[in-house]
């Protein structure tokens, strides 16, 4: 089965938004084993709009539409693929009830217009909309699918992964059951990584295994199907068990998670308080960390000390020590870790000092920076790092890293099995 | 005169990456009058490509490629389209020269597969690469344009504005002007700024006005065309001064300002450091500060006070204020901006403290936050916001309020002019 993405919409033509919904399904179909070969963009006008769809019903099983399903008379995708192939809309009841329930829980009066959101094509599957107003649908006719969804990510996205996924899965999967698992890498380059992987990734077939690099990171996306959940799991297990028997210490973990919310996991988990000493970074760790729920229990806090004068007043760091080593060097940063946790009475102190660019600074190129890490009694463990990106780009990867330090050192304090 | 985007590569359409570039060309486009029908994306593959060229030559008068010039194999669309037109590859020497000059300051030795970088279309106008190796090309056959550029939008993007726009300009303005000025507004809503300039934009003819919101903010696109630059600058600032009039006091910058560029410009004319006592917002504030350049002249530091004990500990918040009213108050915001002006010895002192969600905090609901400004001798100014956005988007949120909230009072105290 081949797939294509037609988005509808004048405002993606206009440049007014980005495409994500193609992206979202490409990667969603992607996992069914589902190829797309084209995307297309096309604007709220009815006679363009049956040429794309002409076009790709000459190179496509699948058409998945986005957008076009509101109330405004703008809106024409479902009208005009009724037209195109010769079918009727009808009121879908429970829909309409939906959008009367969402007016009187609001308290506001109902205009006419948005009836036209109830309606869908006859002998459709009615996709639910737990996030908006407009149904989606799914109708096969001469051999072909036609999916139409809503416009806005937040409601096509759930619609997608709950309501249209299982429905095509079932076509495409013929009952078999198929499961994806994402095995996230730090601190190995994708390279490296495949060559100690190289013989898995050329004999793969049932899971596959597919590499992925971003910003840093590299993951692995391993894909089983099988006649149950059960089996397809086991699958997974057989081939992430040996990942990890080669690459296991780069893993930090899987699907969703991030560095920064394994970082915020294992610190919960193990009820360590944390503090924070930033320069060059200005907060942008410690604000990365409270993006974590529950972080209240172990985020205490912590000082931005962007200025050399508010290293030593506000950290103590000694005048000897900026004056013989600089504030961009493993000493400094060292301390401050060690000040920082002391001044907040925590578990963790943690700093990071560096030269963010365009200019250098204390003696040292821009892209230079030192992570200081201080746990418990343990001495304060120090990381440096040269750059090469623009300046906020550069602060973020010297977030980036000092998570995977934090993950690292903490795994080999034994607070963390892999 | 139409256009049709056509992006080139297979990681759009398995989902891996967004076609951001479509949307940046559009948008573009649209402020040089031409329109944009149909966006489409195809795999590397030779075959697939030809269609989707054969088929945006149906439809359109310019087709812009993105994608597909690097050195692989993968990379195929100037190989494509000289064959599908009939032309042939020369290599440009001013690209070759400039490829062999980046290998050189690497200190790595150039692999053959890179003169294929460049190789440009026989007759095209080069369109030179300031960031990255991979020319774009412009060529004009048999009535039709075709536009090649490099797929990365760190070099699309710069390319088509300094290389590609003006000489697009110069072909469909037929020797006319076009300067477009985007106004940016804040703390007014979009219904509510269209109402105060309806008639403006009833009336538009040239310049023309386009409203557009997004995440708080307004803005209002001026676009004038003219025989002269003079002349059009001359449009445009009549119909600005106009909008000034009546809505001026929310427009806090024009084109590529934020509210966090303009704060670190203000502060930086006039000298006036600065520092922050954070809260729910832990460093964030203080973060976006620092991603403007120059900021080490005037952000001197601050701290990040999670919990209630690092508030009275590092602060000096009384127990006496946190017993009586609470870390979520008016009374607090103001102690804790107050305070850290004094500990950093700034002329501002800033804080922000409040409940990002999902729970509330200190007997206030989720989302209440107050954001405390001290300036100089003045008493501490606060403001309080109600957010209904999940918790990270209201952390966002509250800095940016925080941000317009400095902006409006330095401005109020004669540090700006509008």
């Amino acid at each position: 089965m081949n797939a294509e993405i037609i988005a509808v919409g004048s405002e993606l033509l206009l440049g007014q938004i980005t495409n994500t919904n193609a992206r979202f399904i490409s990667g969603q179909l992607s996992e069914l084993g589902i190829n797309v070969y084209y995307h297309t963009v096309v604007g709220d006008n009815d006679e363009r709009l049956v040429k794309a769809i002409e076009i790709a019903e000459s190179r496509a099983d699948l058409i998945i539409f986005s957008g076009g399903l509101g109330p405004t008379k703008d809106d024409l995708t479902k009208e005009t693929i009724a037209r195109h192939l010769g079918t009727l809309l009808e009121t879908d009841d429970f829909a309409m009830q939906s959008i009367e329930e969402f007016f009187a829980l609001q308290n506001r009066v109902m205009t006419e217009n948005n009836r036209k959101q109830a309606l869908v094509l006859k002998d459709c599957e009615v996709l639910v909309n737990r996030h908006g107003m407009a149904p989606g649908m799914l109708l096969e006719k001469n051999n072909r699918m036609y999916m139409l969804l809503p416009g806005p990510p937040k409601e096509l996205e759930p619609m997608f992964q709950y309501e249209a996924k299982p429905k095509l899965a079932a076509r495409v999967l013929d009952g078999a059951q198929i499961i994806s698992h994402v095995l996230r890498f730090y601190g190995i380059g994708e390279a490296e990584l495949e060559v100690k992987v190289q013989d898995l990734l050329d004999n793969q077939t049932n899971p596959t295994i597919a590499p992925l690099a971003s910003d840093g990171e590299v993951t692995l996306r391993v894909t089983a199907k099988a006649l149950s959940i059960e089996e397809a799991w086991q699958l997974i297990d057989e081939t992430k068990d040996e990942i990890i028997r080669r690459v296991g210490q780069f893993m930090y973990g899987v699907n969703d998670d991030s560095l920064s919310s394994k970082t915020a996991e294992i610190l919960i988990e193990n009820d360590l308080t944390i503090s924070a000493a930033e320069s060059l970074t200005a907060g942008l760790f410690q604000s990365e960390l409270a993006e974590n729920p529950g972080i209240s229990r172990v985020l205490v806090g912590g000082v931005v000390t962007y200025t050399e004068q508010a290293k030593r007043e506000q950290l103590g760091i000694s005048a000897d020590l900026l004056e013989k080593h600089g504030v961009v060097s493993s000493e400094c940063a060292a301390a401050m870790a060690s000040k920082v946790k002391g001044k907040f009475g925590t578990d963790i102190g943690v700093s990071l000092t560096g030269a963010a660019g365009p200019e250098g600074h204390a003696d040292q190129p821009a892209g230079t920076v030192w992570i200081g890490v201080c746990i418990g009694e343990h001495e304060p463990q120090t990381y440096q790092l040269h750059l090469t990106g623009q300046r906020n780009t550069n602060r973020l990867r010297a977030v980036k890293r000092t998570f995977a330090f934090i993950i690292q050192l903490l795994t080999e304090q034994g607070y963390r099995k892999i």
